[in-house]
């Protein structure tokens, strides 16, 4: 995946562990019987943590949300661990809540920290109960295991039908003090706005309030997970988590001041790769879709259409096809629950191969099938909107529909 | 597909033609390069008919859906043919009204009837300009040959990725007099609420005005076609017409009395029938679902639900697979918009093999996978969810997702 430039903010490696003071493991603890794939993983700062999460909007959800929401209303916003598991996700189990409960008090007691400051998360299979024993059998060695360098085996945990790990890290300077923020994320299908995703971890060393963590998180969440779409199943089990621990040095950042911009642009970046990760491995995708939306009347106007092209079928299917299908592109502009004009749309398809205009007014422009062709014979198509009616832009991220999706849908439990 | 039985009403042939005094007709008129495929339909009633219609609510409306509105409203809701093509939907074409009405007239002076008595349909690609001269060529020839038993024509001509023409149409009694209502219907992808069909045309001979024909229209289309979902991509160019000649000689009805809840009952069962074919006939399709929520606090909520069930990609695939995983399907009643309580909830699976019960009060209930797997081995799966906080009920339909839709939509155009 093409990673995009930011003036001011330098990929690193490291992922979860790029920030000062964060420490990480995988292990395989038996939820999956590959003994090569970790389904254990963690993440440990030897500091406490400030820290904000947002969750799925999904009526039915995991039983480890629950148990987070809680932890994080009691520690006050301060957290120290992660503890998550793939392979089951421990929802729609009468016991879901107990064993969560448990698996962090586990977690907890071998890292001597309080109950409340685990994060716990599950990804993978609804509705089988989960069994405990794996847990107590591999938490010691999960956490005597924690190193500067784990942050890849914990990546690796946290994989479901993942084909590659999701990490990105950036370093950045607040107050001519260097600083990191880090990430690592899985998903690959049953993702849709609110909350598109599954589960995204992130960490720094930036020292930041529990309530402008929240802030920041809950802005650029909206504009980028919540703008993928793979399938338009939103999970049960979706949650973004932030832990800054502070150890940068930098001066606590307590309000909406430049060193927050900073902040939060590292946050925009670090989330918007992991976004397109997401979407590039998106079950059975063979290619990134982009999804560009400008001079719309207002932001939500660009961020509904956006979504709505990305997430057509037959779109995604025609992008599969590499056929310049752009009626369907209309189609999924028009039928958009946002109020605009459709005769003065535009549309492009872009990739690294050049690009050309399909549309223009709301209506077919000649254009050459070769041209388009080879435009959407590249990995990552860019499909920019222009609706010629105000100055708000937007994003959204997807990936064609392909066989793949459905050989892989139409048999998981297996 | 199995029809259900409905006390007082018969199925019988003729679909559009089972009406007295309609006539049907479809050529190749040569925008299918398939001699054997028609690409032009029609249907005329000797007598002027009461009609109305329902219409996409995608902002991208179809030229011919503009100018049926037109016509509609310049003839004070009356109509007395249909004239209909496949392989190209006129739509997003600078010229695509001036077409529309260009194939009204054709068709209207060919009949010797007011261009308003026409309603017009297209369907097929998006955005590719329409040559008049086939129509040209093809009108007169169109209409010398329609006949009674001219409907297998007619609904062979609106056909595009369907596999199997869809008619339906039955008999009943208003008043001591013999009536009938049928129909024909196209669509197979681009298939979702709102109007969840692409082309459906209605034929009856009863008399009514064309107030109560919409009221009927109305209401019926809600509990039917909006309820049907094949890919979650609503068509620029859906429309649903009735047309009512009142050739069988009953008192015309023009209130909410007893006759008039047999004709809406009819329009019911010729609507769900229609509904049912284009679930099993979804592109790709190899099974039909029909989802029904019960014991909902009210209607809306239980449609929503049920459609929100049988949207979603992921248990589409699941149905594909055979597998029984309920937990897609308690995931997608909980990302349904609607408010309700989900730990309530019960979930059965159904086919012609058996009956199993997979969910109760929001949480897994061992089940037998062998039982599950012959269950679901069945071409009709009925989802049975139980929402037991209120007695509202509601139905929808789909199908699930397979190799074969990719495979349709990845490349349609060519």
């Amino acid at each position: 995946m093409t990673k995009k430039i930011y003036e001011g903010y330098t990929y690193i490696d490291g992922g979860v562990c790029a920030a000062s003071g964060f420490l990480a493991n995988g292990v395989n603890c038996g939820l999956n019987p590959d003994k090569n794939k970790n389904d254990l993983g963690m993440v440990y700062s030897k500091e406490v943590c400030n820290a904000a999460a947002v969750y799925t909007l999904n009526k039915v959800k995991g039983a480890p949300i629950l148990v987070t929401k809680e932890h994080l209303k009691n520690s006050n916003g301060k957290a120290q661990a992660v503890v998550v598991n793939s392979k089951n996700a421990n929802t729609c189990n009468a016991d879901g809540i107990d064993k969560a409960e448990a698996i962090s008090k586990l977690a907890a007691d071998c890292l001597g920290i309080d109950v409340n400051l685990v994060i716990n998360a599950s990804t993978g299979v609804i509705g089988q109960v989960l069994p405990i024993e794996p847990f107590e059998g591999a938490m010691k060695g999960l956490v005597d295991g924690l190193s500067e360098e784990g942050n890849g085996k914990a990546a690796n945990a946290i994989m479901t039908t993942d084909t590659v790990q999701k990490e990105v890290a950036v370093e950045f300077v607040i107050d001519g003090i260097t600083c990191h923020l880090g990430g690592m994320a899985k998903g690959s299908g049953m993702i849709h706005p609110n909350m598109a995703t599954t589960l995204n971890f992130v960490t720094s060393d930036v020292a930041i309030s529990t309530a402008m963590i929240q802030k920041a998180l809950s802005e650029i969440v909206k504009i980028t997970y919540n703008c993928l779409s793979i399938d338009g199943d939103t999970s049960t089990n979706d949650m973004v988590s932030v832990m800054a621990n502070g150890l940068a040095g930098n001066k606590i950042i307590s309000e909406e001041n430049e060193a927050y911009e900073i902040f939060k642009q590292a946050l925009y970046i670090v989330m918007e790769n992991m976004t397109m990760m997401l979407a590039s491995d998106g079950e059975g995708a063979s290619k990134m879709l982009e999804c560009t939306v400008s001079s719309a009347p207002d932001r939500d106007t660009a961020i509904i259409v956006a979504k709505s092209v990305i997430r057509s079928p037959l779109f995604k299917c025609a992008m599969f096809g590499e056929d310049a299908n752009w009626g369907r592109i209309l189609c999924a502009i028009g039928y958009a629950e946002a109020d605009f004009d459709i005769e003065k749309v535009d549309v492009d398809l872009k990739s690294d191969k050049g690009v050309i205009a399909v549309c223009r007014a709301g209506a077919g422009v000649p254009f050459s099938e070769e041209k388009a062709a080879e435009i959407l014979s590249a990995d990552e198509i860019y499909i920019m909107i222009e609706l010629n009616q105000g100055d708000s832009v937007a994003k959204a991220w997807g990936c064609d529909l392909t066989y793949d999706y459905v050989k892989i849908n139409g048999d998981y439990r297996s």
